[in-house]
């Protein structure tokens, strides 16, 4: 990005970056957006975390949904995978693959979006990039964060008799979408209504996260599909993770849903979107996972454990292993 | 990305990753692409250096482009923003929407082409994402670069009297494009190969820009053309800057073209994708310039100077000004 000054004279896109993006780029490091890179001094003694994630118009957003929560949500993805790994987040890198039908409505309420959510998280724009495509629109962030040296959770850590916890509720990503693409209708609205928005506003939980560390011997977040997800736990471990689905935690709308349908209880197992952590603890942990969890505020369940063998096994409330036609979400 | 194993019972975005992915990510740091976010240990008393570019394929490469080019290209490009504020690679995410024609052909050879560029530059991938996309192939690509503290080069550092210099031949990019879209049928056809390469695989110029910290007042890479980037030098110091047409320095390939068809001189001037630097220096630096550029192997010309005032100029060899009808690339 390039070109601060705000100036009708200016080619389209620095006038854009001006307008609309320079507003984000308030930290003296990011040079105002005016300079080809910008500088970052790394906070002293910390191990810096990053990670990317694209999403595109159609297939991991509406291109519908409001413009203000698309952005939102491409930062709060990211700050999910800093949050499954016990970081703080310091700043992030956008670009942005306009669509012909973007116009300037729709970039000023993504902004605007970014704007709240950068205070909220207490994150600033450090630079990017903004092209035209002839294609749908398609967004990547680079998301930096910060750790103490050695005490980043990884996904790899579980043993064998470690018990599995996840945050929040599970299912409400997948039947947010649902609820967005016209199907649930035997939902009341107001209960749609809560599904699409967490659908669309996943909650990145960064103070579990943090407080996780020295705690969780694994975690990761659930983007894939819970037993997707726990499947990465199990097998960065080499170990069997067994999920009870009867303590899958649900959301009240979540249980309404599956009350009337109960085959979309799979649905909440397998569908993503969730961002909540499953972790892995020893045994003997419980204690602290919680006074973990009363200090980020946050709910935590039990729903499993680890034990010797591979794979993940889904036991229904009777004790008979529940099939799982589908294994969770790919990207490809 | 996640999970390396190459293990065909996955679901094939983490086949994907793992086959070819997984061998650029060779750093402890990049945890093999096997957790939600790579760790990195800034490297003690540096401030870090951060640039993000995207490229779209038919708008910034041919979908025929060779796949072996066309991620070097982008990590070229995200090198270039690095030597143009004098800093010193360290590693990149990347992150890729694959259009539904891509095949696996196409990512071999693609990262074929990457593992040769950061063994060339000393780059490691430090995590990313590959996403499906109903539309063109869409590449984003963040570069993180290290320079010690206060000696980063700047776009608004150049004064009144100042001299403009730029590095090796500019305009064969633009040519290269043209070469490439069918255009330029009067060159010999290794002379239309010869412009091609230079569009498809430009040469970031790192060593220049680390020896030129300390000796140039300001820098800039010709990525958007000659003439517009200048402008943002000398819109970023408040100042006028002049451009000797006759001075600029063009290739053999590219002075045939100009030769054969004299128009050809305004598309060198503001075509883009040289990626050449383009610099101030004080008029007593030449010989420190002259030096910088021995020290790093590469050619500098001088071909203009700042003076008082706004906007750029540019004036032909009979000392008329020529007029520029284009500005420059914008990318919206």
């Amino acid at each position: 990005m390039a070109e601060p000054a705000d100036d009708d004279s200016l080619p389209g896109e620095f006038r854009l970056i001006a307008r609309h993006f320079r507003p984000l780029a308030a930290a003296p490091s990011a040079l105002a957006l005016a300079d080809d890179a910008a500088l970052l001094d790394p906070p002293a003694g910390r191990t810096l975390v990053l990670a990317a994630d694209a999403m595109v118009a159609g297939v991991h957003f509406l291109p519908d949904d409001p413009p203000e929560t698309i952005g939102r949500k491409l930062l709060r993805v990211n700050l999910s995978d800093l949050a499954a790994m016990g970081a703080e987040p310091v700043g992030y890198l956008m670009t942005i693959a306009l669509s012909p039908a973007t116009d300037e409505a729709w970039l000023e309420a993504f902004t605007r979006g970014l704007a709240e959510d950068q205070a909220r998280f207490g994150v600033v724009l450090f630079g990017g990039d903004t092209v035209a495509s002839p294609g749908p629109v398609t967004l990547s962030l680079t998301i930096i964060g910060a750790v103490s040296p050695g005490r980043a959770l990884r996904r790899d850590g579980a043993r064998a008799g470690d018990t599995l916890w996840v945050s929040g509720t599970i299912g409400d990503g997948a039947l947010g979408l649902d609820a967005l693409t016209g199907k649930l209708l035997h939902l009341a609205p107001p209960a749609r209504e809560t599904l699409a928005q967490r659908y669309r506003l996943p909650e990145p939980r960064l103070g579990l996260g943090a407080a996780l560390a020295g705690v969780a011997t694994a975690c990761i977040d659930v983007s894939d599909g819970l037993v997707q997800d726990v499947g990465h736990l199990a097998r960065g471990a080499g170990l069997a993770a067994v999920i009870e689905a009867a303590s899958v935690p649900l959301s009240e709308a979540a249980r309404e849903a599956v009350a009337a349908s109960p085959g979309l209880l799979e649905r909440c197992l397998t569908g993503g979107d969730d961002y909540e952590l499953a972790f892995a603890a020893p045994p003997g942990a419980e204690a602290a996972v919680r006074a973990a969890a009363a200090a980020a505020g946050v709910a935590v369940t039990r729903i499993g454990r680890f034990a010797p063998g591979s794979s993940v096994r889904v036991i229904a409330e009777d004790g008979t292993p529940m099939p799982i036609t589908r294994g969770g979400w790919s990207h490809l």
